[in-house]
């Protein structure tokens, strides 16, 4: 049996072609500990150094700013705890949104646990948080603020800019979990003003098993992990040297092909978007029109439940919100947090395309998609 | 240049090529989310599952007992901090030894700042910890004792299973750090009664960036990281599949291998050691002469320092001692509270073996190390 269309690259991603050649060297004979003095540990040490400074290049940071961790949730644990801890004696006093993932809401409820006070911002129908909203939350004891810079299930971009600098002027830090934006459209930075970023390898085509933060040179933290001196202090372990050469190779490889990558996502997800809304009357797009990822496509079918739609269609490899509660038989919570109707939201699916994703494929998904809606939709009103 | 014989095996190993072929179809076609319900999570959840068997057949555990973690000092983290937070009603007293990797150590100095109680055993001149020490710092308010198994600069194994059962005997927990150990001798949880252990993919031919923590079933643990529901709430975080494929494979292979491998081991280190008492006179063993991980050679050369000794000798690569604090030019903790002098503990190295070390190239090494020696003892006798 073949496999089916895989569209949930938000889920994760293949490793690349030559993201997978670059790392194979240190599977093989470059297999040196980078901390150690010897020729092995150089070049180690070495690859670990150019992994750090093609990271850094995709996002406009420095070199020395990028720790690589073990994935991304450990990236956010460290950004919250990491900042919160390092500045309480400024205040006790925490922002965040409704619609964060859990490696970002789990920190934050911890916090909260611990005496921390947290302000959870709402968002809007399109799943955006209001700047105007975050202005009003701000107070003097505010420590930190730790809004995502897209949706994972709906794709909604946030106006993070203009929150970060907000934050800023407040004299608290900014926090934002990219991992689903890096790689499909450009970040940087400085244009968005945060302290502190988080990135995952395995949603733009480097391995699993691999994250980095970004923190702003000077941005106070204390580790949530310790032992040895690895990653300036803040992430000790032996260096992942085969991920993190992944993980360089990857950022190298999104530097080359953004922006025109992101038209070309934009392109498939659309034929996709297309292909459904003219074969299904009420399809409903979840997240926002424009601000919005270029490969994600988060729709509501009418009169299906998408758990029921995705398992008849054998074809298409999709879900219907983040992977990582993929269990729970509840509906999202993100499109909850958006006001979207019960009945809508349990119609929801979740489309994400990729690097790898070809018109025709998104053609023989839409049509597998709409014949399973039509033989579900029709059983439910005979 | 030829690369230098490498003898640095507990630094970190190669990857072992029926590993590598183990892990190729995950960083390939095979590289679901093993959280997806569609194919490509379920061919990715079902390799993690195999993989959890083989680790926890190597130790003698239960698949339920093991949690995948991203490296050695994640687990010893999570060990530590999570056991003492699980069990803070029973008191707030931990004891531990003064030979842990620094993965050990730094939570138990940041528990202690948080306010607990941190009894640390001293060793003898071995780098052994005597049991009736332990039993005499026994309390009845004491939550958890950490030592590690076998030692990564010296090798000394400790008496866990003694300890751990006077742990038991009070209704302390036992962890024990085998990251050293496990791949080497022969580690089973039963026999050594632990409630934790810690142990390392990329110290037995997994490749690095994975480790893993057994939890004895009923052991209380509170997770370190927060996020997402994996590895039975204790590790969130998308599983890093190709790097637990490797570590299921490397344990597979261990079990199949041990205790013969054990033997093999010895044999190449002893004819190292052999060579090296035959030409230097006043060469002197660090770490117990039995009781020690058939891998590890530390010996202290006379007249030199170890680092000046393996910076002339180019066709070796090893190291003065553990390679997470290679950079930091002081003589070793481990020698120190082992209370042997400065001046020995200068002129130490330590040399490990491993799979793939042979005879000849340990004979090699062992005349270069000697020519090496001659050339500086000389200079500073002349």
């Amino acid at each position: 049996m073949s496999l089916p269309v895989y569209l949930d690259y938000n889920a994760t991603t293949p490793v690349a072609p030559e993201v997978l050649e670059a790392m194979e060297p240190f599977l093989r004979g470059q297999f040196g500990n980078p901390s150690s003095a010897h020729a092995y540990g150089a070049q180690a040490a070495d690859a670990v150094a150019k992994a750090r400074r093609q990271v850094a290049g995709l996002i406009g940071a420095h070199e020395r700013e990028m720790v690589f961790t073990g994935c991304a949730t450990e990236a956010n644990n460290l950004a919250i705890a990491g900042a919160a801890w390092a500045r309480s004696e400024k205040g006790r006093h925490l922002i965040t949104s409704t619609i964060e993932h859990p490696s970002v809401a789990a920190p934050f409820r911890r916090l909260q646990a611990q005496g921390w006070e947290v302000t959870v911002l709402p968002v809007d129908a399109y799943g955006r948080v209001d700047p105007a909203n975050l202005a009003a939350a701000l107070r003097p004891d505010t420590v930190l603020v730790s809004v995502m810079h897209a949706n994972n299930e709906v794709g909604t971009i946030q106006p993070v800019a203009e929150m970060a600098r907000l934050a800023r002027r407040h004299g608290a830090l900014f926090h934002t979990d990219a991992a689903q934006s890096v790689g499909k459209i450009v970040v940087n930075v400085d244009e968005l003003a945060v302290d502190l970023l988080t990135l995952a390898g395995h949603k733009f085509y480097a391995p699993k098993g691999v994250g980095a933060l970004y923190v702003r040179t000077g941005t106070p933290l204390t580790p949530v992990l310790v032992g040895a001196g690895q990653e300036h202090r803040l992430r000790p372990g032996t260096e992942n040297v085969p991920c993190i050469v992944g993980l360089g190779s990857a950022a190298e490889s999104a530097r080359r092909m953004l922006p025109e990558l992101s038209r070309q996502l934009r392109r498939v997800r659309d034929t996709l978007h297309d292909g459904l809304l003219e074969a299904v009357a009420g399809l409903a797009l979840n997240g926002h029109p424009v601000e919005r990822l270029p490969n994600t496509l988060n729709v509501s079918f009418p009169d299906v439940s998408g758990r029921d739609l995705l398992a008849h269609v054998e074809a298409v490899a999709a879900s219907v919100g983040s992977a990582c509660h993929e269990d729970e038989d509840t509906v999202s919570g993100v499109l909850a947090a958006m006001g979207i109707s019960l009945l809508r939201a349990r119609g929801a699916i979740r489309l994400s395309t990729g690097r790898f994703t070809t018109v025709e494929q998104a053609r023989e998904a839409c049509n597998s998609l709409v014949a399973a809606w039509r033989s579900l939709a029709r059983a439910a009103h005979p």
